[in-house]
C-alpha cells in the first residue's frame, strides 16, 4: 500500500494536502483515512467535499488495485455516484469501499483483460460509531493496455 | 462575495489548499472557481474529487447566500447528491451553480421564514468549451432561528 499513498501524493497533490491515508486492503476491501483536522468545516464537523473526495477516491484506489494485481498499464476513472449524507462526522474520517463478490470480480477482470475495458458499481461509505453517516455508490470503468 | 470568500477561507482549511474562490453571484447563480494546478490528478486533468467538492460547494455557498439575505442566523447543509463526469476537465475548474426559478426561490424563502426549515434541490455544473463536463443535482436543507 506504500506504493499507492506516494503515488496518490505525488501525482494528486491535494490528497496530500487533505492528509489521506491509505489503510487495510485485503478481501473485504479497500480503507482511506484523513483527519477531521485538515477536512474541518464551519459547523467544526467534516466538510462534504472531503467526504465526498475520500468516498471518489476510495472506490478509484480499490479499481486501481484490482487492475494493478493483473500485470497491466491500465488506468480508471469514475463515470459517476451517487452521495447521502446521513448524519455528520465529528471524527477523523475513515472511508471503507467494499470488495465485490467472486463473481463479480471475477466478471470484471475477465471482461477487462479480454476487451480492453470493463466498468463496476461500488459502495464506500464513512461510519460513526458503527453506523453509516455518508454512503456512496458510484459506477468505475477500467481500461488496459491489450497484455 | 469577499465576505463569504474569507470565511470560506478561515472556516474549511482544505478550500484555501484548493485555491477555490468566489466568482460572479447574480440572478442567474453563483460561480466558484479553483485552478487546475492545485487540483490535478495523475492524467494530469482535474481531480474528480476536487471536481465534486467545488460542485458540492457551489450549491452550498448558493444557499447560504439565499438565507443571509434574508438577514437570519441560520446553517446550511447537503443531504444528498448525484453526479456525473462527462468529460474530462483540462482546464482551470469554473462550477456554476444555478438559480432556481423566481416562484421557487420565493417558495423556498417562505417556508424557511415560516416553519424555520426548507430544502431544495439545486443543479450545478463544470462546462468545457461550453459543454457540460461535469453536472451535479444536490438536495441542501436550510434552517434558521426564529426571527
Amino acid at each position: 500500500m506504500e506504493k499507492l499513498q506516494t503515488y496518490l501524493y505525488r501525482e494528486i497533490p491535494i490528497t496530500r494536502a487533505m492528509g489521506i491515508r491509505v489503510g487495510r486492503y485485503d478481501d473485504s476491501g479497500l480503507i482511506l483515512t484523513a483527519p477531521l483536522s485538515a477536512n474541518i468545516n464551519d459547523k467544526t464537523t467534516a466538510f462534504a467535499g472531503s467526504l465526498a473526495t475520500l468516498l471518489t477516491l476510495s472506490g478509484w484506489a480499490l479499481t486501481h488495485l484490482v487492475v494493478q494485481a493483473l500485470g497491466r498499464q491500465g488506468d480508471v476513472v469514475i463515470s459517476d455516484g451517487r452521495i447521502r449524507y446521513l448524519m455528520p462526522v465529528h471524527q477523523d474520517l475513515e472511508a471503507v469501499c467494499a470488495m465485490p463478490t467472486e463473481p463479480v470480480l471475477r466478471e470484471f477482470k475477465t471482461k477487462l483483460l479480454t476487451s480492453g475495458k470493463a466498468r463496476w458499481e461500488l459502495h464506500s461509505d464513512i461510519r460513526v460509531n458503527d453506523r453509516p453517516a455518508v454512503t456512496f455508490s458510484a459506477t468505475y470503468i477500467a481500461r488496459v493496455l491489450p497484455g
